[in-house]
């Protein structure tokens, strides 16, 4: 299904194998490139058939691109042939235009990554099923309107602004650090953008989960299934990954840690139903 | 060091062995019994010299006396030969004198297990170093006073009142559902009840982990560490080992989940070490 049309290359970009059924995706190593945290969350976060999903800050597209390969089959199909290009405005009387059918849309800030991304969307044939907007997450509920999605996706910046070390290199700081965008204006957003009931997938690291759980349920967004990623059976978790509710009533479901290797360079079963099609 | 001298029983009461320094319990099946999570958070907790411990809802004075068995080398013996029973006015003000030199204070409000746990203190010899107040946690300041303790242990009722199946037995019923006691009047007298940068260590029910969190934060005790237990390696967790600190910095730090079987009935090695002297 996938166009096979070649996609001029920037200097400096590379085509990366997805690793799942044939998709590819333009990464270049002067940007911000992704990293496992984004593949896990694309696996993680599910998507029911024609349900509309945004992607927060979504970089090199890695998560919409992911997520259309691995919703290829129940998610798709039902739109493939559907007037994917008729303008409709968004219920919720935001200021953008969500073509329907239209199944993802990523939102990212840096022009020189929404741009590359873009042609990653070409490159997979997939301009029907994934658009990217550049701009602010802080700002998107005006961008798209309330409760235009069923999902989000996000994998954010992790540090805090001022923590942990700067590689003086803008589009990773921007990526790694809450120099443009705070995790309470993601959860505000989202508490807008997403319907009542909407899933909120994000991956973080384990050492914020009380600010990011208290945050959550201050905005609305009640945390109802988490699960701790960890390099070995008896080594600390290093992420951890969670789906929130917009107005779900609390509960949460805790699932055992997902253990990524056997041993070095061994990958575990699951693990490789999390990094392949699942 | 214990003592050998015989308590008398009343009817349906038993004498358990703790399997753990030969230390031994006093318990009743019409009352209360402790379980797994009790022993498991007497391990969690840790103890410096010189700090005073109050255990919320001490039921069978199981959490003190097992504290004290695993911490009777690196504890006690500093206080062993101090005038233990001189009284003094805590600092806070409070209305109870603490003596000089108790580490343990278990603070229960059914006085039937209160009544039973000063027994089992005497039948471990532990009079100078535990004692048992018989009364409520929602007014714990007032017994004892601001800034009493330098940590706090607490097994509370993990299912909230109305929920959940009830016994029909009151003590087991006040015990497992929040009925006498809630987890925000816990938290609130913990906050009044620690000294700044004191130690509250809870085991709880990970379904409960957002609510839980979200409250530490707000009541300004921060969450600090987090273990999960599960009874197998690819079991979901069904407790949950929490360390705060009264004042403290974000950051939390998350170890590996307990797990407590290799196989039916056979425990983990690291189980062991929570349930014996560790």
């Amino acid at each position: 299904m996938k166009s096979e049309c070649q996609t001029a290359l920037l200097a400096g970009e590379r085509i990366d194998d997805l690793q799942t059924k044939g998709y590819r995706i333009i990464q270049n190593r002067k940007l911000y490139c992704f990293g496992a945290d984004a593949v896990l969350l694309s696996s993680y976060a599910k998507l029911k058939p024609d349900e509309r999903c945004l992607d927060l800050g979504s970089g090199t597209g890695v998560i919409p691109i992911l997520m259309c390969a691995k919703n290829e089959d129940n998610t798709f199909r039902a739109h493939k042939d559907a007037d994917c290009f008729s303008k409709t405005k968004s219920e919720g009387g935001g200021t953008k235009n969500i073509r329907e059918g239209l199944r993802f849309i990523g939102l990212e800030i840096q022009e020189e990554l929404a741009e590359m991304s873009r042609r990653s969307i070409i490159l997979n044939g997939l301009e029907k099923e994934i658009e990217i907007v550049t701009g602010d997450i802080i700002t998107a509920t005006e961008t798209f309107g309330n409760q235009a999605f069923d999902v989000i996706t996000v994998n954010p910046p992790y540090m805090l602004a001022g923590h942990g070390i700067y590689c003086k290199n803008p589009s990773y700081d921007i990526a790694k650090h809450e120099i443009k965008v705070k995790l309470d204006d993601i959860l505000r957003e989202s508490a807008k953008l997403l319907k009542q009931g909407g899933r909120f997938y994000m991956v973080h690291r384990p050492y914020r989960l009380p600010e990011i759980f208290s945050k959550m349920v201050c905005f609305g967004i009640e945390p109802k299934r988490m699960r701790l990623v960890q390099s070995y059976a008896d080594s600390p978790p290093t992420m951890v990954l969670i789906e929130g509710r917009n107005g779900g009533n609390r509960r949460l479901s805790v699932e055992p840690a997902l253990i990524l290797y056997e041993e070095q360079g061994v990958y575990t079963k699951e693990a490789l139903t999390f990094y392949g099609d699942n």
